[in-house]
């Protein structure tokens, strides 16, 4: 072997979780296949192109080589003439530092510490129990001058009541008392008043001003699927025809040909004998747990830690015994499903994209457990509907990307979306509207029909929701380029932030977890970026996040350009400096004794934990015509990005296609 | 006093509810009054007004000695010319039977027996608890031949699932038995197909037949709303402005001036200083209940023992202590509050329209209590926002009529609406579109707004949906002109049902429960409607309604014409020949010794209850032009029917001005 790619090798371990977390023998025999293989399609190489920096760093090199021309989109990186092979040795020595953005943040001293394992759960997005207190930090927090304040938005702190007259309890002081405590603690929480533009999408405006627009960075339409025209015209057709409301409960005239083909496209979407539409997927996962923990004997049901607050409900709801194993730690998972009777119903609930953090879910491994200790899977693919798998099934799907891209349907059997028992999702995010659902056996959706609450006494949504969010799924199953785009633009932007010193949850999914760690400045950093650039990136406080892991949540969309991106980097270096927020720099130099949450919270998820992106070069170079040609080419036309926009990872094909 | 007076209203009390429920001493006192003022405003006439078949008689004998002519769509009632006084005992010797349709059915002898006082509770829409078992009727189902099955619309009895591969329990197994003791027990639920035509209303069509139309009788859609031309108009525009969904949660760009706008219509429909939408009304009352009921101390919720689900839910959720009282009986919920130590937190939860039964809700007394005991009030109005009122608030509003329809609302203080602290409402049902909220105060509302998770982890309706509503809300506050027709539409069933031997169960609202008692016969004779004769009336089976009291809820809309309730009185008498169902003679006739909850069930709420319409004749003959005569020009042009279309309690002054 070349001992000069074996020093390589050696030195990018040093730096680079993606090549660290390979065990040694993995990657001896990755390197003798590489020197086997020489070529592109070599698995050490496959491996780099994951890394967002070193695929960067790849292609620039590959392109150098091949026009013999700068890219000059690539600055540093770019500069390099006739560069030598990205994993040699020298090329590291001079690149490394500014290739990889976070190594170009450390202190050249930590630049070759490898950092100590610690224990799993990077995802801070667990909902906080009633007990917890949160930290309340000081001083006051501003309110945006440019909105006025309603009862719904958030009234700020009012006066003391008046005591009560008359006898018995003083409600008014007790409501007062409760509200006053969220306020000390600066978890108050204000909304802002923002109108989300169809034609101008990501702008939208403030309530009080149409004339200013903003730029939306936080919403959930992960695929600009609300102003889709396809989407639109069928609502409108849909209004026009069968008018507002479904006008009563599914079991009470509320049930029609909307509700029954929505359902049907979405068993198939997740390929179940059947699925069933809820109001949304809070009671689609509360109602679902609560029937089947409570029906089945002695059920237990086994949560991960950092499960969705609907799920805790419904596993609360339920009555059934409820074990909380580590998030997404699979040697917790199995010591309990170990300690619990093999006959024993148990029930495995999990996510599979983390909505805070951006994690993901282990489902094979989850699958396999479930199999060997005869427990049910129910997974959660609310932020993964619409966005993952060649039809955007979700993670589940997009696991077995090549099999679910080019078998026919009917073909298929047994794969990783087979083996999950029960999927949930949302038709109010990717797809861009509103409601939730469950997806498996006919059997088990029958039971939940018959038996939940939620569901019997529920009134439908209305015919033109179901029948939008509807065109949004086939819209999507047809063709992979806004997911594409989406994931471009994420790549995008998470380089610039960690490249500009502003820190990151590292993550393998489209969530963008930008880490403040205070109530009050994250609220404060979210009105200068909307007052002061308008750009609106909501702050995600306490329930949602810990305590100490405050963060702006930002989520790009097939409509964010590169402009848009740099406008957004540069107001938060602004507001970085403004409010002295902690960068990259600080995190790395902060003390490793489990004093500094956040700081632990970015250094395990950048180093520790899998970042490889769920969708990987090779995904985002297909064609989106080579699987579902039908509709792409419309859909192009509405999206003002291109592939092109993006400065590295081009999609070669779809560039020579474009 | 004439003694021919006293004589007809000896005999009237014994034939007619309303009267005999007056206490002999008040009696005495509007007998005095009739005899001294002698004329239509007499208390005892306004009362026999209240009748819906006296007030008929009245209004006959009124016209007939004006005009010197029959009205001929009277029928038997309206042959009589010159007719004597219709309190007269010569004219109640002839028509008594006729006139009264209950009368009519009685066997002789039972038309003078004084049925005795039975226990309070006639509303069986009390959802019956898991523990309860329902009876099983024999012979099987019968599915409408013109209707495929999906599987959200009810598989039916699938074949027993093969035996589990692998270890553990077999689910599939379990979920196959849970659903075969429903099949066995007969509350198998399918769904019907029904596609509500917006331009054709009250048509709609079948999934497999949009060429064959048929009449929708029992939607929520209670004022048409879904299909008001403004109310389409304004969710058309705002999908074009805004697109589809809200984008994310209130927290996280979903909080939009759509939201704001129909936020602050409410609280001001209601008077109240705060209103919060929640994606159902469903998920308003649990959260609300559940919020409450865990954070008061010690808290004590005290129940209606026919709340709705939503509220049992609410009450299990929120772990306080919960007390059920006897269905609107005051006396046993002052016993409950009086056993409870003053200062302890308590809320009572109850209904203004109990929707399977059309029972009321005791507003006034229940307030009473409350503020003596130191409780406050949580009021369910889902079946009477836009149904009750000058401005459609509900009942609330409604007890206070002329103060609501003309006093300016900042100069209106202390009405039974301003003394209910928490009312409750659907955008579902006479707002024609989806969603549910709270009223209240700041407080109140800031609280269930900062730590109920499923408003705070639910994603907002559409922007459209919130438009479409808001505009349904301000159409029903400008006009009582659609309340109206609703009313007179309802009287008129309910009359031709009795007629026509067909049991219902009477109140004083505008649900129709119309008595079957059988699940089975319910789902026959529901099919029948539908595929005989055109007509959607859905069966309202356990547990919906106990067992036993199955039924078929009727609801006419103003677009109902009285052409559409001939076809559909006559298409029931077919079926209840055809099945061979009990008629009113058939339940006066039965045993009173409480073996037969049918029969106990009507009787009770013909004779024993108050059945006085909320919508009284009086507010019948006002014009709606009196009170927001705005708009009710442009919304009499949308509907087919007048209040001329209407055979008897013709408004008097609308009929003027028509």
């Amino acid at each position: 072997m070349d001992p000069t790619f074996m020093l390589a090798i050696r030195r990018s371990r040093a730096l680079c979780p993606y090549m660290k977390s390979l065990p040694a023998a993995k990657l001896s025999v990755l390197v003798r296949q590489f020197t086997r293989s020489s070529g592109s399609s070599a698995p050490i190489l496959q491996r780099a192109n994951q890394c967002p920096y070193m695929s960067q760093a790849i292609a620039t090199s590959e392109r150098s080589d091949a026009a013999g021309e700068a890219n000059t989109t690539l600055g540093a990186a770019g500069s390099s003439m006739a560069a030598p092979h990205p994993l040699s040795q020298s090329w590291l020595d001079r690149h490394a530092g500014r290739v990889c953005p976070v190594a170009h943040h450390m202190p050249s001293a930590q630049q070759k510490r490898t950092y100590a394992s610690q224990s799993k759960g990077a995802c801070a997005s667990m909902v906080a129990t009633p007990g917890s207190q949160p930290r309340a930090p000081p001083g006051s927090m501003r309110l945006p001058p440019t909105q006025t304040r309603t009862p719904g938005s958030g009234l700020g702190r009012l006066p003391a009541p008046p005591p009560k007259e008359g006898p018995g309890f003083d409600f008014e002081q007790f409501y007062h008392q409760e509200l006053a405590q969220k306020h000390d603690q600066k978890t108050y929480r204000y909304f802002n008043n923002i109108n989300r533009l169809a034609q101008r999408a990501p702008m939208g405006h403030l309530a009080d001003s149409e004339a200013q627009e903003i730029t939306v960075w936080c919403a959930n339409d992960y695929q600009n699927m609300s102003r889709h025209p396809r989407v639109l015209a069928a609502m409108k057709e849909t209004i026009d025809k069968y008018g507002a409301g479904a006008g009563g409960t599914r079991n009470i005239a509320g049930h029609n040909k909307h509700v029954e083909h929505i359902e049907s496209v979405l068993a198939r979407l997740h390929r179940k004998d059947a699925a069933l539409v809820f109001g949304s997927c809070y009671a689609a996962n509360d109602a679902t747990l609560t029937v089947l923990g409570s029906k089945l004997p002695n059920c237990v049901i086994l949560s991960d830690a950092s499960n969705h607050a609907s799920m805790i409900q419904g596993i609360k709801h339920s009555g059934a015994k409820k074990m909380i194993y580590k998030h997404n730690d699979m040697e917790d998972l199995e010591a309990k499903l170990r300690s619990i009777p093999i006959d024993t119903p148990k029930i495995i609930a999990f996510e599979s994209v983390y909505s805070m953090c951006g994690t993901v879910g282990p489902i094979e491994k989850t699958i396999e457990l479930a199999k060997k200790y005869g427990a049910i899977t129910f997974l959660d693919e609310v932020h993964a509907v619409g966005m993952y798998g060649p039809h955007g099934a979700g993670v589940a799907e997009h696991l077995d990307w090549m099999l679910n891209a080019t078998m026919s349907p009917g073909k298929l059997k047994g794969t990783i979306m087979d083996s999950i028992d029960i999927i949930t999702g949302t038709l109010g995010k990717a797809y861009g509207n509103v409601g939730g659902y469950i997806a498996g056996s006919n059997r088990m959706v029958d039971l939940i029909r018959s038996f939940a609450p939620q569901f019997i006494f529920s009134t439908t949504l209305p015919p033109a929701v179901l029948t939008g969010a509807a065109t949004a799924i086939e819209v999507l199953m047809e063709s992979n380029h806004t997911r594409q785009l989406q994931q471009i633009r994420t790549r995008e932007l998470k380089h610039a932030l960690l490249s500009n010193n502003i820190p990151l949850q590292s993550n393998p999914s489209h969530i963008v977890p930008v880490l403040v760690g205070s109530a009050e400045k994250a609220k404060m950093a979210s009105d200068l970026l909307l007052n002061q650039h308008g750009c609106y990136v909501q702050p995600i406080n306490y329930p949602t996040v810990a305590t100490g892991l405050e963060r702006l949540r930002i989520t790009p969309t097939p409509q964010h350009t590169s402009q848009h991106v740099a406008q957004l980097v540069d107001a938060l270096k602004q507001v970085w400096q403004q409010l002295g927020l902690r960068t990259v720099s600080d995190l790395l130099a902060a003390p490793q004794d489990g004093s500094d949450p956040l700081a632990d919270l970015f250094r395990r998820a950048h180093f520790e934990e899998d970042n490889a992106p769920l969708w990987t070069d090779a995904m985002l170079t297909l064609p989106s015509e080579l699987l579902r040609g039908s509709s792409s080419a419309a859909l192009r036309c509405q999206c003002k990005a291109s592939p092109l926009d993006h400065p590295f990872a081009v999609p070669q094909a779809a560039s020579v296609r474009a």
